[in-house]
């Protein structure tokens, strides 16, 4: 209950509830604001090579790291209105990750699933 | 030290070490699958009139929630690999928000920070 | 020759050379730029609710068709990189999309071609 | 009036009306379509070098095609619904950047207009 995500959803809700920004808070609007955001953190890298903190620089990673905030704002955010539990759809989905990419098989290849499985069969 | 994200953390390292996959993970690779798992998320929703969990359905719904948990799982890559800490991000992020839209100035209105402050002075 | 998509494309390489910006455009680096163009354009309705033209205003009107030509201008910068005809790809495109969606099967729904086979069987 | 853009614009009218699709193609929903598609298309880049014809290989550069039309399509779309002509805004979008990016002040440097200004001041 008092776990890092329950935090973070409280402090949204405070904030947003404050506002009334509720009513602008419908899943898909939220799922387009979580693009957007996501689309702002990527701008930043777009022309660097890699991308890192030596490359980003203090200002630009200060930057990056707000956008972060963003992305994870609007992802509890849409959480709490879909009662969505992060923790356990990241579990979940590792579990199947798992099976969709065995270790074994994989192993230095960033090819998706389906390329995968082309590839091998 | 043994808070939700830092399991998540741990949980996606290894995952990806199994697979020997750091090589792709440079910060830019991980912003622009972050923003391509944003937008399997939106594709859910882009035709739907609000995409609640009546509109979308069960099986829709659990592969929204699947969806959700690749971009927290890419959120977290790079936060591992710029020392980004989320919890403190959102934090900082969320104390710089209350400044720019104060609540008694924006209530109930979505429009962004500068938009207000146009249409306010 | 002299046709839209050819002015366009001069267009662009004209400006580019001129300010010796062909270094920074690889494919990958113009398809992120394109994603970020599509998500600043997208940012204009993400709290409307249809976003036509008397919703969004004279003045967002003028700023949605600036980022409509942003993502033009990248994606017939990625086209002229590539060698990709995108009158006929569309062409092309749409000989699929004629194939994957018949008429009669799909009219007035809007779900994906897996969807629809999903729920055709 | 015989111009591509129109070619296309009445490709994709006909296409639609046949489907009984219009009433899903609001504005807001079109500039969504419009990201998700760009998103798939930088997908075939995320873990790439460059991206460029040979390191895609002949299989995914025709994929990258028909992304490419995707995108098209939905601005083309988007165009349509919004009386938007595509060529006059990217004209009038270059004439805004030649004033934002003078080449002699911005040869070999990808960054924005805001930085460029940063730094030049």
């Amino acid at each position: 209950m008092d776990g890092e995500f329950s935090q973070l959803r409280e402090l949204v809700r405070t904030f947003v509830d404050e506002r009334d920004w509720d009513q602008f808070h419908t899943p898909k609007n939220l799922s387009a604001a979580l693009s957007v955001e996501a689309a702002e953190l990527l701008e930043h890298f777009q022309w660097l090579q890699i991308g890192d903190a030596a490359e980003l620089g203090e200002r630009k990673l200060a930057e990056v790291k707000h956008e972060m905030a963003d992305v994870l704002v609007y992802l509890v955010r849409l959480a709490d209105k879909l009662n969505v539990d992060l923790v356990s759809a990241v579990e979940e989905k590792m579990v199947l990750n798992r099976a969709k990419y065995p270790a074994d098989k994989v192993r230095g290849d960033a090819r998706k699933y389906y390329e995968y499985k082309d590839a091998g069969e």
